[in-house]
């Protein structure tokens, strides 16, 4: 099992509380030691670090920490091998492109028969069922929208949750899934968010006596959607996801939430 | 105009020397400040280190030199912006998957009417020409190899000789395209490429004062081919690109020089 962090939001903003708080899950709170990665939006576009070792004893996740870079949507992951061996191959995030934009996928679960289905244009490079199953959703899109990102955005979320229904119904299916535009988040066992707006407030992290401010680091239009496997926090309300449930977080809110 | 750097190398080797030289052409001895880049192989999969600002300055960058990491296979570019606006969807290395493997991009010239060309299933994210000829090339080959990467590699350097000259007939198209078993190298109008092995000695950056003993640091088995826009040293006999060449590198020698 690995763990997941994502965020969303309507102002750039840097990630560097929470991926701290996941990063101590990463080989030293937590037994996901077996590498980590963090995708950064910029526009349709999105920078990658991936190390296929344990994110809590990582230079390259410190330097991250100590030179933030701010994004309205990213995606992180600290990775338990489960099947497939440590490689960066094998290494969540996984980005591919699709109609002119980067498509980032990472996943906490185990998913058996991917492996029987057909694959079309998208073939991972690794050899976890998790890159697999990314390139089976993207197939699914590229075939229910032959001409293009839809214009109307419901059609593209609801292709989505349906690719994660039935994907899903072989094993257990918690990702996050980012467009460039809208952060997807689908719960089958454990995902829960947190949407952080005006009046701001002091968070301390759930494994770590971490705290920060956040009024401090914020204007009252801010608004940060943050997604976990497990709340990260110990202090605030983290709403957590029931079995099937997909969420939608656009401009830093909660835009739909699909059942399944 | 924009400059090029790969290495390709048959035991695992750190870029650090040759990218110190590079980066000092980002914006403190050249005028190629508007990005750099550095993409690095592990078998089929590459990670990517991007930032849409001088090399010379980046402290990314200089966590990259003082953290280096050892790999058979890298390109590297350092930016002055032609056409497209500074951003990081248009900065190269430029990075797509096909038939299970990355392929990796970077380009030194401009090339007119790439524009009007159809895409098919490669899309450009950001808005450069370089990344719109690396789609055209990766629709080229796939089109080619329908079944996939081809078991007489020969025939893939030929169809990637043959879509660089039909590209480059409209501009200049030096490129540098990584497929994670090969490096191709372009000459259209500059580039340049030499083959470290024993009995190795001692080199000297162009730009700088930057000494390196190879043999220090080297085994009498090892072959390194680092190809780049212009010398990066001073002391080494570089073989000088004749237009229309392109060189395919493998285990860290000269496996072939296609006409163009």
């Amino acid at each position: 099992m690995c763990e997941l962090l994502g965020m969303e939001c309507n102002v750039p903003t840097d990630i560097v509380f929470s991926f701290s708080g996941l990063a101590l899950r990463g080989g030293v709170r937590g037994p996901h030691a077996d590498g980590w990665g963090l995708a950064l939006y910029e526009g349709k576009a999105v920078r990658t670090f991936l190390e296929p070792a344990a994110a809590a004893e990582s230079k390259l996740a410190a330097y991250i920490r100590s030179h933030p870079i701010k994004t309205l949507l990213a995606i992180a992951h600290v990775r338990k091998r489960t099947r497939g061996p440590v490689s960066l191959a094998n290494t969540h995030p996984f980005v591919r492109e699709l109609w002119g934009r980067n498509f980032t996928f990472a996943h906490n679960g185990t998913l058996r028969g991917v492996k029987t289905r057909p694959l079309h244009r998208f073939h991972p490079i690794g050899s976890t069922d998790s890159e697999r199953a990314f390139c089976l959703v993207l197939d699914r899109l590229d075939r229910a929208f032959p001409s293009g990102y839809p214009k109307e955005p419901a059609r593209l979320w609801r292709a989505v949750a349906r690719a994660g229904r039935e994907l899903g119904a072989s094993g257990s299916f918690n990702f996050l899934l980012g467009d460039g535009t809208h952060l997807y988040a689908r719960c089958a066992t454990k995902l829960c968010y947190i949407v952080r707006k005006a009046p701001f407030r002091t968070a301390t992290l759930a494994d770590d006596d971490l705290s920060i401010d956040f009024a401090q680091v914020t204007t009252p239009r801010d608004r940060v959607a943050v997604i976990a496997t497990a709340p990260l926090t110990r202090d605030e309300n983290w709403t957590i996801g029931r079995p099937g449930e997909m969420w939608v977080f656009r401009r830093g809110q909660l835009a739909a939430t699909l059942p399944s």
